[in-house]
């Protein structure tokens, strides 16, 4: 029996899961790939954790570069996170002849035409199923499974930790920082929350998603991108009594003869009745519109050690069972130049809750109304919700029909010069995963 | 640029909706597969028809074994349904050195096992991801995606035909026969709908399931197998009050440190609030709980010509793309000795539905109470709905914690027996996917 092996670098949550799962499921592992995958050497931080995890002290190094240049492995896991060593790791990696796993959706969104373009041109792989959505083959989906269609949207909720918050802010009524106050302590969320929160991983992620299905990669600077640490519960609230739910979401879509593409990051209301609605807590779930197939759904868990485990190992066994095929499309995951680019968010068209805090008086809704008719701007419905004690003012919300963002957010910054407005307006896109052409 | 010829045998609906895709999406898919994929010959019924389809005449043949027997084609589409002739289409094609791409999922679970040793015999390829779930690329989650998990269960709703029917018999609250009159005039059943409502196609796509994922084929007549075609819009409505939705599910488990699989298609109760409850229509929907990701859930339509034509490009593109090679373990998808064998339907564990009809008098309740408990099976509820007219006696409908299945239908015989009961009793079992040793 063959043997495939593989150096790791990083033993944290993931890393440790690696390790311990390839041990555990060996036999089956060993079936499936038809060679034995073994990891012979671990590159750490600190020796004394990965003693704990049960590592062998003689397969410890604490210097990376000993994997790397290692002439007898033929596969470099990274899992360190952050962008900066992480670059200088793989592309060494690749430079030396050895295919790559990562699961580091940061490195690939501001790296990936570069690293893509390296590894073909050192006929080398590089995947990174981990790197999105945890442990659902996700994007073996779009580049195996749905490879006949066109892609008219993908869309979901790809940031466990976002989806978690907003939860426990729906279903516990909770303020945004109790929400993550518990997110923490259950483990959900980072000491550091920012990457999640800011909607920046999710960003991430939607690059990732764009490069595969549009062969094309977006500057992350060009995806429009809204976290949710100013989500009011009183909006997520009032939207529930409307019928809608909040979701942070990453939305790509492609409209159809359009050569922009859509693609943005921002907290959603989704109708309560939408499948992906009633995916709750830490979970992921991200919805395929192919052209051929329809739509198409995947969930699962998007983030843990084992979950996360599972994407690597599988990719591990991709590389062990295939010898490199020079002609096997899925290395060549982005074209040089692209017929696509990035639609500005100005220029996209959705319907918008918008709640306005306005000073309880006669003529106010009338003011409003103009300016959005001036706009040709269509509210679908208006409600006063009566409220017994608000801060500012008396709340107005007010759901608008399809417009133009552009026009949108003009109508808005005139509603927030009126004299009778106590604070500015607040606006979330609402989502019914429409594209044209379809 | 090379080709990938092929011969298709069948020009229906979904072999239609090839030929079309394959046209329209030409330029997409050889930039995909690093080859030009052809249909070069078309085996049908009646040229007439396919000539309708744009098919031009010369590709045409009436005979499947012009196909078979051409040497200029790499591999053999076969489309036509049924079992005896594309048996014989598909191990002559084998035989005669060309790889396969199949829909023909009663074919598969009848000879899977033969037709899968023949391909790795003649070292060829049978690809069949559109047998089970149309568009959803489920096998490949399981063969790829998710090849490192031990599988602990797979189960959903495979059979859009049945779904559909309950729906409507949820949603609109119509008997049997209107809702398959409806799903007749909708296209979503066939003119012969036995097949589906009986729940055998149900059972064949869990065998393929059960083969892929514990790797032995279950013979089809050991699955247990029950249809939707006596399913009473009364449960359903009663059901829906206790909080359940009626599904048809093909569940597949295995507990840790057993040697039997379970594996039965049959209508279940599930929580309203399990996401597969969510899924309505014409829909199917797959979970897949594997030992390192988790659950996972996995969406789409499972029919249709277009879904299921995704599927089959997806497969040549993979038999394009990848030359064969000999370690390629995708192909050996079932061991010559497995070690599992199929569980007996009486000796599942699971909670249980009963409805009985009675005669309205004392004691009856303390009667049927008396029985189950002997057998030790636990009551969680009953209730003794009110209904204004019903044909035979007072509906009692008695919620019954886990309980072997054996015991159960024992307890059930007893109790059909007892004088005042005016029908025999009807049972549903109630799922909630626990696996033990989870």
């Amino acid at each position: 029996m063959n043997s495939f092996k593989v150096g790791l670098i990083g033993l944290g949550n993931v890393g440790s899961r690696v390790w311990h799962n390839l041990l555990t499921h060996k036999e089956l592992l060993t079936k499936k790939s038809g060679k034995t995958i073994e990891i012979k050497k671990i590159a750490v931080r600190s020796p004394q954790k990965a003693l704990k995890v049960g590592v062998p002290q003689e397969r410890l190094t604490t210097d990376w570069k000993e994997i790397v240049d290692d002439p007898d492995l033929d596969a470099v896991v990274e899992l360190i996170g952050g962008i900066d060593v992480p670059y200088e790791i793989i592309t060494q990696a690749l430079q030396k002849g050895k295919d790559v796993v990562t699961a580091n959706k940061a490195l690939l969104a501001f790296h990936g035409h570069e690293i893509a373009s390296l590894a073909s041109k050192h006929k080398r792989r590089i995947l990174f199923e981990a790197s999105v959505a945890g442990g659902i083959p996700l994007l073996q989906a779009i580049q195996d499974g749905l490879v006949a269609n066109r892609f008219l949207m993908i869309s979901g909720i790809v940031n466990g930790t976002c989806n978690y918050i907003l939860t426990e802010m729906t279903n516990g009524r909770m303020s945004y920082a109790d929400a993550l106050k518990k997110a923490k302590e259950m483990g959900y969320a980072e000491a550091d929350e920012k990457l999640d929160v800011s909607g920046e991983d999710s960003a991430h992620k939607a690059a990732i998603l764009c490069a595969l299905s549009y062969r094309f990669w977006p500057k992350v600077g060009e995806i429009y991108t809204e976290g949710i640490e100013s989500v009011d519960p009183f909006d997520i609230q009032y939207a529930g009594e409307l019928g809608y739910v909040f979701k942070l979401l990453a939305i790509i879509k492609k409209h159809q003869g359009s050569k922009e593409v859509e693609i943005r990051v921002h907290p959603t209301l989704l109708k309560k009745d939408h499948i992906l609605s009633s995916v709750s807590g830490s979970f992921n779930a991200v919805i395929i519109k192919g052209d051929i197939v329809g739509d198409q759904l995947f969930y699962g868990r998007g983030a843990g050690g084992d979950p996360t485990a599972s994407a690597v190992l599988s990719d591990l066994v991709e590389l062990a069972r295939y010898p490199y095929v020079e002609c096997a499309p899925r290395l060549f995951f982005a074209d040089t130049e692209s017929e696509y680019k990035v639609m500005p968010i100005s220029e996209i068209v959705s319907r918008y809750y918008l709640r306005l805090n306005v000073v309880d008086k006669p003529g106010v809704l009338a003011s409003i109304a103009e300016i959005l008719g001036k706009k040709n701007i269509g509210i679908s419905s208006v409600v006063q919700p009566e409220v017994s004690s608000f801060a500012q003012g008396v709340p107005l919300v007010i759901m608008v029909h399809d417009a133009k963002e552009k026009f949108f957010q003009e109508a808005c910054l005139e509603i927030s010069r009126l004299p009778f407005l106590k604070c500015k307006p607040i606006v979330y896109r609402v989502e019914d995963f429409h594209v044209q052409g379809e």
